[in-house]
C-alpha cells in the first residue's frame, strides 16, 4: 500500500466505529426505505445529539444532500446566497441550480469563506426587482473551504439579517463535526440554537462511506422531504447500510473523536512548520485542513518527494487530513517542508 | 432476529462475496471519484463480461441508474416508450421526468410488462406533430416487474423496430442477472449482441448494498456522462465501496450464482403449489418472482400465520427471492398455502 | 382569402374590439412590464368581472398560461389529475412537465373528459407511498376538448373532494367564454363560487392576438408568481398590447358576445344536420364545438368538397367555431354533410 | 400624453410598419402554429437579410429567445461564458438557468461587457474537471448593455476561440439592428460570416410589440427546435401576429432605419453635452444608448426637471432611444442636463 497523502480527506476509507456497525447491520433481512431499525435508531441518535426533535433524512452524498436542502428552501425564481469559495458554487457542477431547476447562486467575496451580516445584507437588498432572482436562502459553510470556523456568534449574527429579511439559513456541515471539535461547542449551539433551518451533516469525511444527513430543525420544512429524495434519486433501498454506520458512530462518539484527531493533525503540521522561513499560513488552522504558502521550489522539493497535494484558492498549497491521518506521516511531511524551504540547513 | 419474508428482494442485505471486497477495500487510502484500483477493476470487468470494450459508470441505485441513463438519450421534449407497468412508471415518484426535465412516458398496455414490436411500432408512430413529445427511446424491464424475461430474439425485434424509428433502446436491468439466469443467455447475447444501447445492470437486488452500473455500449452516448453524474448527486467520492463489490461479484461469479438461486428458490414455491386448488400462477414463473392468484381467504390465512407479502398489479400476490433465500423456508411457505387453500386437507 | 374553414377555433384573427384596443394602447410611450395603465385596467376589468379582489397575470399563451399555473400549485415531486384527453396531456408536448420540473399528469379515462368526484376521489386516494407522486392538484378543462361543459354544481362536488383530499383545482379555461355562455352562469359562479383556486382565462380563443389571464382567487397562492412569470420567459416587456385588448373584450363585452356567436354556430351545425342518416353527434353540443360520427365515406365526400377538419378523439370528426365564423358557410357545411351522406337525396 | 422620456427603449411602441403589416395580417383566417403564409414570409425575409440558408424561429420575447437558445447549445451540466454585465446574468430572472435545467452562466468582467479572445480563452480552460460544469457556449451581446458593438474582425476573433475550444457561438442581438445601424455592415458580416452560431434578432426593442427571431446558421443545431419552444411555451397559435410584423420591418427597411434613429439620438444628446464641465461619457457612444457620469446635484437636478432615467452599472445615468424618440426632446434634455450642471450659466 502507498504511504499516506494528505491531499484530500476523502482518500480516507471506513473507521472501524462505522464499518462494524455496517457489519453488524449485515445480519439477515431488514425492510427497504429506511422502514429499518438501524435508521430509527440513527434519527434518533441524532435527536439525542441535537437535543431537539429535529427531521432526518439520510442521503448518499453531500452534492445531493446540499441541493436537496436548498431546493426545498427555494423555488426556480429564487436565489441562494453563499461565499464565492463555497464548494456549492467551485466544486459540485451545478448540481444546486440542477436540483432546484434554476435557482440562482449569489456569490460573496469573503475572507476565506465567512459570510458575514453585512455582506447578506448588501447581497439581500442590492436588487429587489423582479428581473432579478429573489434571494431566499443563505448558505454558510461549516467549516470554510479553507478550514476556517463559524463561531455561535456569527452564526446567530447571520442569523438574525436572514429572519428580518425573509431568508433561511442553511448550512453545510462536509465538516461539521471538525468545526464542532475546533470549538469544544455541541451541535445544538452550533446550529438551531443559533438560527440554522438545515443542517447537511457530512458523514463521508468524518469516515464513513457514503451517506450524509439531512437535518430539519424547522419541521415544517422538512413537508414531503422524502418524495423529494425518492424522486431526485437519493432514497436507498437498502438504508440500513446508509443508516447503520451512523449508529455506530454517535454511540461510540467515533463523529467527535475522529474530527479531533483529523484537527489535531492539522494543528501538528502547523505547529512543525511553524517557524520555517518563507512557510506561512494562509489561513488560520481552525479544523482539519493547512493552507500554505509555499515558494515555488518548496512546492517542486515536496513534489519529488512524492508529496501530493492540491494548489488552492489563490495559490495556496492544501494539507487535509482525516480519522486516521498518521501524525508521523505528518510530522514526516512537516520535515520534508522544512528541508525543501531550508536546503542548506540539511 | 424475524423470520425471512419475501415480500421483496431488497430486504436481503450484503452477500459475503461484495461484503469482502468491500472489506478489502477498506485498507488504508485511495484517490477519490473513481481514480481508484477497484473502480479501475471494476469497469473492466464489466468489459470482460460482455465481451465488448463498454464505458462503464457506477450510481448510488437504480432510479438514478434508469433516470439519467433515459436523460442522456432524450432532451426534455422527447418521451420515452415503456410498459405501463414499468418501474419507472410505477414507482420512481417521477425521477425520469424530473432527470430529463420533463420528458414523458408514453406507456403501453402490455402482457406482464413485455413491449413488442407492434406495441413500440404502434406509440412511435401515433403522434408526429409538434404538439406531443417526440418519441427518441425505448425501455424494457429485464426481468419485468412481473417476473418475465425477454429471450433474445425478442429484444432484437425490439431493437430493429427502434433503429427504423430513431429511437435508442435502454434497459432497465435491476434484475438483470435474473434474466441471464434464466435464459442461460450471456449478458453479450441479451444486450448490445440484440441491439441495447444502454444498460442499467442492477446491483443491489443482486446483493449489493449500493450500487448500480450504468453501461453504454455505444460509447458516443456516454459523452460528458460523468459530468450528467456529478452534477445529479450521483458521484461517490468514495467510489471504491461502490465499486469493489463488484469486482466481488464479477470474478467470484457470485453475480450469476446469486441470481440463480434466487431464481431456484422461485421455481421451488410455484412448484410447491402447483396442484394446490383455486390457487395459480398470475404469470409463468422465469426470474425470481411468484406472482399468485389467491383466494382472499387463502391471503388472509397466510397473513395470520405471519406472511409479509404486496398485492400487485392486477391482484396477484408477490413473493420474491434473493441471494439468501432460505429453501426451507420457500418451503415452509409452499406448506402454507396449500393449507390455507385445503383446510380441511390439514 | 381562402374561404372559411372549421378545423380550428384559433384560425380566426383579432376581433375588432380587441384590435382597437390594441390600436388605442399604440399611441405614444408607456412604462414597461406591466406598470402601464392599460395593464392596470385590464386586472381591474377581471376584478369586477369576477366580483372578487383577484389576483391577475398576463402571459402569451394557453401552454404557459397552464403550465405556469399548476407549477405554483406543485412541486416536481407531486401529481396533478386530469382527463386522459386534457390539453395538458395530449397537445402541450410535455410543457407542464417542463415547466414544473418533473410533475406527473395522472390521467383518467373519462367521458367526453370530465372529471367527476369519484374519478378524482379514487385517483388520488390509489397511491399514498413514497413511491408515487403526491397529488396535489386537480384540473378541469371549460369547455372540455370536446365541447362539454362543467356545472357550477359539477364543479363544486369535485372541489369538496380536493377540499378534503389537500388538493387544488385548476381551470383551463381555454374556452372559458364559451362556458359562461352555454351555461348563461356569470363568471364567478363557474370558479371561486365554486371552489376554483386558480383559473387561466383564454383570451387567443376568444377574439385575440396573443394574452391569456392568469387569475388567481386565493391570493396566497400568487405569491411570486411573477418572478415565476419572468423567469419562464413569460414577462412581455410592451405588456400594454397583451392588455390593452382584454380591456376592449371586457368592456364592449365582445368576450361574452363573441362567445355566444361561436356556440351558435356550433348548434346552428348540429341542428342542421340532426336528421342526417348515419350521420350522429358524438358528444352533445354544449360549446363551440360540433363532434361528428361520420362513416367514411361522407368524410372523403366533405374532404373532396374543400372542407378540412380533423379526426379526433374516438375517431370524430371535429369542427370548431369562432366569433367570426360565417353562418352562412356553416349552412353549407349541413347542407354538404347532408349530400355527402345521402348522395342519392341530391 | 405625458412627455416623452428616455428611461428604456421599450417603452415605446409599434412602429407604422409593424403595425400595418399586423393589421393586413388581421384579413380572415390562416392556419395556426406557423403554417400560415406570413410567417413563410418573414422566415424567407430573414434567410434574404442574412443571405443564407438559415433556419428561423419566432417567439414572444427577448428573455425566451436567449434562454431557448442557450438551453439548445447546452446540456444542463454544461456552462455559458458571458459578461457579467450580460443581460442573461442581470435581467432575465435566472431564466437561462431554468430553460436549460441548470447550466451555470460564467460571468467575466470586461470593459463594457464586451468579451475578448483571451477572457473566453481564459475562463474556458480554467476547469477541466468534472466538478465544475463544462464550458460549452459563449454569448455575445450586441450591442452590450452599455451600448458598444462588436466590430466584425472582434466577434471572429472570439468565434476562432470558440472553434478551437469546441465551444458554440450566440449573439444576443436583443438589439442588433442598432449595432448593424451603428457599423454599417451587414447582418451577414456580423453573424455567420463572422463565426456566429446562432442568433436571436430582437423586434420589440427595434419596433415591434411582441416577437424575436431565433436564427440558426447551422441547421443541424436546430433539429427538434420547434418542440423545444412549443414544449416551452413558445410556440405561438396566431403565429400570423408575430410573423406578419417582422415581413412589415424587413420589406421596408424600417428595422435598420428605426435602428438608425434611435442610433442618431443617442449621438445627438452625446454631441449636446459634450462641452458640458462636470459630466462626461461612461462608454462611447456607439448604439442607441448614452450612458452619463452625472454628479448627484445634476441628477437631481434633472429629476427635479421632471426626468426619468436609471442608474446603471457603475454608477452611471442611462438615456435610451427608440425608433421614435422625438429629437427636439433629446435636445431639451442636453439642454436641462447644461442647465443643471452650469446653474450659473442659466
Amino acid at each position: 500500500m502507498a504511504e499516506q497523502q494528505f491531499a484530500s480527506d476523502n482518500y480516507a476509507g471506513i473507521c472501524p466505529e462505522a464499518f462494524d456497525a455496517m457489519q453488524a447491520a449485515n445480519a439477515g433481512h431488514a425492510p427497504a426505505y429506511g422502514a429499518d431499525s438501524w435508521t430509527q435508531a440513527a434519527a434518533d441518535g441524532f435527536r439525542r445529539l441535537f437535543e431537539t426533535d429535529c427531521e432526518v433524512f439520510f442521503v448518499f452524498n453531500g452534492t445531493a444532500a446540499n441541493s436537496l436542502a436548498l431546493a426545498s428552501l427555494c423555488q426556480s425564481y429564487h436565489s441562494v446566497i453563499c461565499a464565492d469559495s463555497a464548494h456549492i458554487e467551485t466544486d459540485e457542477c451545478g448540481a444546486p441550480e440542477f436540483f432546484s431547476n434554476g435557482s440562482k447562486l449569489l456569490t460573496a467575496a469573503t475572507e476565506d469563506g465567512k459570510l458575514t451580516p453585512d455582506i447578506v445584507r448588501a447581497i439581500a437588498g442590492k436588487r429587489t426587482d423582479i428581473h432579478f432572482p429573489k434571494p431566499r436562502a443563505v448558505t454558510l459553510t461549516q467549516a470554510t473551504e479553507t478550514g476556517r470556523v463559524y463561531t455561535p456568534d456569527e452564526i446567530a449574527a447571520v442569523s438574525a439579517v436572514c429572519r428580518g429579511a425573509g431568508l433561511r439559513l442553511h448550512m453545510d456541515g462536509a465538516r461539521f463535526a471538525n468545526a464542532c471539535a475546533s470549538l469544544d461547542a455541541s451541535p445544538a449551539v452550533l446550529t438551531w440554537k443559533a438560527g440554522v433551518d438545515v443542517l447537511c451533516f457530512g458523514g463521508t469525511k468524518n469516515g464513513m462511506a457514503v451517506g450524509e444527513a439531512v437535518i430539519f430543525f424547522d419541521r415544517r420544512l422538512a413537508e414531503d422531504f422524502d418524495y423529494r429524495c425518492k424522486q431526485a434519486g437519493q432514497l436507498a433501498s437498502k438504508m440500513r447500510y446508509l443508516s447503520a454506520p451512523w449508529v455506530g458512530m454517535l454511540e461510540s462518539g467515533a463523529w467527535l473523536g475522529n474530527a479531533r484527531h483529523a484537527n489535531d493533525c492539522a494543528r501538528r503540521l502547523a505547529q512543525g512548520i511553524a517557524d520555517v522561513p518563507d512557510v506561512s499560513l494562509a489561513a488560520p488552522v481552525e479544523a482539519n485542513g493547512v493552507f500554505l504558502n509555499l515558494p515555488p521550489a518548496v512546492q517542486e522539493g515536496l513534489r519529488a518527494r512524492g508529496w501530493q497535494f492540491y494548489g488552492f484558492i489563490g495559490g495556496a498549497s492544501r494539507f487535509m487530513f482525516a480519522w486516521d491521518s498518521d501524525p508521523a506521516r505528518v510530522d514526516a511531511l512537516a520535515r520534508d517542508i522544512r528541508l525543501c524551504a531550508m536546503p542548506a540547513a540539511a
